[in-house]
């Protein structure tokens, strides 16, 4: 594209991105920093890594692919002086992997275990569509170098409370499962071979997406794609994980384990997993998660066993959870559903060996801050800042340092406020400017008024609220507009926004 | 790089970028939000833009290079369908080219004028070095939609007032200038020709970032730079604006030309920009603004015009501002030096106009959030929270659900606090996790205290306190480990941080 004549650039953020305004950056900020106080007394501390990472760092790339961009914003750095290749450098794609690095370039440095909270934007190279972008916000909880299960009930625990300190008491559920449990029963499946754990991973790959989509497929869908395959509404063939049925059962039954208390849940895992020794670990680490949570008063209400919950993400190695709000939403077609999964999280003990060589355990959770924020605000429980601030009109162009000292006074008293800048001539302009703003009240003060050492204070909340209601009867006895001194001014506003 | 064996990756952060940790993430973040507070106040909206724009809409560069990195981090999109070559994107470099494409792209639903602010990182593709980094926080405020300099002076007033709230009253100044009183000068000098404004525009680009200079190299330096050009030490020659005697001197005594008053600034630079219309305009909006925040009560101990503030970048049209902190430090040499430059603007009328055609007219300020908190830092003028949990030991693995109990009920009472969930086995290093920590107290419960249902709390501030000073006297009455009912831990704890 070599054109000669320079055009207009496009004024249009990028594909799958988006611009926050106003309420929705001040509700998400409201949200997390409420999140940051729970993580904080928790004894989490903040980490905040730059967006950037090598891909090296970051991992999930084949060293030999000449553009490693499957999935990551990436590109390569210019060489360096005696002509090497640069590096190539990415997005984060997840607070996960950044951490990894940093327990292990400061292992010698930071406290062990090491809890960290992380809050910010992620990239993730998708194709976008409705409602999925490609910068997205994530709020993490991990500890690092706890080998013990109090380490992951301490993250659900905390879930639990992020949520309770949102105002979504008895709306959600934090279910939690154990991946060595799965295992056994693949291993009673015949599908983990405990002498040579590599033998059947696409197998278990195949049965591990297949449980994932519980949900959605149903019980048949998902013993179609245990057994040989599934044909889809549109005719595509899946291929399954080619279990005989008695495999599938064994399966099925574990998704299906769930019992109305979690010792009869983890008696049923138990039964399942058979001779299993991982699979066995795995029902005794639930079990001490249940306990250590019960001691805590985290009662089955808040935190309970679920055996269909394994999450997808393939580096899980022991507990995994999902916290899922209950309440009802209407979807896309207007049928109630419900609101759904929030956060997610699980142990993954081999992430900083990546770097070190040797097994660092560590455990956390995700919150996904937009769901989250849609949800509090489908629940009414943020309220956003949409207060305007007070406009001081301008009547007088050549008068403008008065009517900035008008503003100068406001402010100081604490009140948001601000002065006309445009062009004042069409002073209609000023109160519908106003109204855009949501300004509570506009100033209003003229040569005649100036003279008289007074100003006029229109409410404007006044306005808008015998808009919003029928009649105009409650309030008769307000006056819309009140003239008072200059000296008054500050004192007027002030009642009139308390009395809003 | 086709290697067969798999290596390592480092754990490294890319060159030039950094990791923040705890309390550089909460000092950061309290000052910000102070600082948002006060643009709040001033009726300021926020507005985050994707980290990510599209390379054409961020501008500045030429339409034919095949990889247009210089100065950003840019890659390009994956083609579309149709074999189209992707658009390429990059990462944000400012805070104002974003602002720019959202004024052009929202022009229909914003109010006008649109009063903005806008904090986070921003991305430079250049050489890292000490103290430089390619990633780094900006905090700015625009007003786009007002053409009048009252927009400006709210600008400088409402930096001012962030001073004031971050307690550096007395140890700042914001200085003012005009772009269009340099230009008068220009014209005066000869390198301006009103009818021809394209002529001599490479003279007068040497000329701005002589004047730029001016700290560095003295007057003598600027000089040769005005006139043929100058030998710096290392013997390398830079080519002048080739300006003769006397113009040269016009322009030094234009950045010399702060006197005791801003009228009397004003009134030499009247005399120095001659018969210029341009110039002329430029010393009245200068007087203007003097006027406005005059008025307001900001005098020249806060708002002062100083015609040796130019600015480097290019865009700016009229008023241009910088704020510089007026206490000595200590530089690298140990040589006495003040702070210097934490924030800069300017109005800059034509960069909305690159996307519709029509002039819009836009000033605001960036403050460089970094510089700024080494800057609070240095003055210990920031609260750092460093405060450490409480931390509760475990003496007896098997009774970890305890523990945990306890930990819950100081986290109940608002108090920060975690159980140890490292190796429990070498007591000694739990009491190191602690001091690592910052712990102000530990609590200790072995089955002999469980037993007689009893706890120690261990003060470890009054250790730290012991450390600190060289006499134990004013800490002999106050026990370092108390042992209390378990009933009484939390109000033993309270007690003890309260004494802190």
């Amino acid at each position: 594209m070599s054109q000669t004549k320079t055009r207009r650039p496009k004024a249009e953020t990028p594909k799958g991105f988006r611009d926050y305004f106003g309420a929705d950056v001040t509700a998400r900020k409201a949200m997390l920093d409420r999140i940051a106080a729970v993580y904080h007394r928790h004894g989490f501390d903040p980490l905040e890594t730059s967006a950037v990472e090598t891909v090296e760092a970051l991992g999930k790339f084949l060293p030999d692919v000449d553009r490693p961009n499957a999935g990551v914003f990436a590109w390569q750095e210019e060489g360096a002086a005696e002509g090497k290749p640069g590096d190539w450098l990415a997005l984060r794609y997840d607070m996960t992997a950044p951490l990894a690095r940093v327990a292990a370039q400061y292992r010698n440095d930071l406290p062990s275990p090491y809890r960290r909270y992380a809050m910010g934007p992620v990239w993730r190279n998708e194709k976008p569509g409705p409602g999925r972008f490609r910068q997205f916000y994530q709020c993490d909880a991990d500890t690092v170098g706890a080998a013990t299960v109090a380490a992951d009930a301490e993250i659900c625990a905390m879930l639990s409370d992020v949520f309770e300190e949102l105002g979504l008491g008895g709306d959600y559920v934090v279910k939690i499962n154990n991946r060595k449990v799965l295992n056994g029963v693949m291993e009673a499946a015949g599908v983990l071979d405990p002498a040579d754990p590599t033998r059947f991973e696409d197998e278990r790959g195949i049965v591990l997406r297949a449980i994932d989509k519980l949900d959605r497929l149903g019980e048949d869908g998902v013993r179609a794609l245990l057994g040989e395959g599934r044909k889809d509404e549109s005719g595509d063939f899946t291929k399954g994980a080619g279990l005989p049925s008695r495999a599938a059962d064994v399966v099925l039954a574990f998704t299906a384990a769930r019992r109305d208390s979690g010792a009869a849940t983890c008696a049923a895992l138990r039964a399942l997993v058979g001779t299993s020794s991982v699979g066995t670990e795995g029902v005794d680490e639930l079990e001490e998660m249940a306990r250590l949570l019960e001691a805590q008063g985290y009662g089955p209400d808040r935190i309970v066993i679920d055996p269909s919950v394994v999450r997808g993400l393939g580096y899980y190695t022991g507990p995994v959870f999902e916290a899922e709000l209950t309440f009802e939403v209407l979807d896309e077609k207007g049928r109630k559903r419900q609101f759904g999964s929030v956060a997610g999280g699980g142990r993954y003990d081999d992430l900083v060996k990546r770097f070190t060589g040797q097994a660092v355990p560590a455990t956390g959770v995700s919150i996904g801050v937009d769901r989250l924020l849609a949800a509090l605000t489908a629940k009414g429980r943020i309220e956003a800042d949409t207060a305007g601030p007070v406009v001081v009109t301008v009547m007088d162009r050549a008068r403008m340092a008065d009517y900035m000292a008008m503003v100068r006074s406001l402010r100081q008293a604490g009140i948001r406020a601000e002065v006309y800048l445009g062009n004042p001539k069409n002073f209609g302009n000023q109160l519908k400017y106003a109204d855009k703003r949501g300004a509570p009240a506009a100033i209003i003060q003229g040569s005649d008024e100036a003279a008289r050492g007074v100003v006029q204070v229109k409410d404007l909340i006044l306005g808008a609220k015998i808009a919003q209601n029928a009649t105009l009867e409650e309030w008769k006895e307000r006056p819309a507009q009140v003239e008072v001194p200059v000296a008054d001014l500050v004192a007027t506003v002030k009642a009139m926004l308390g009395d809003a």
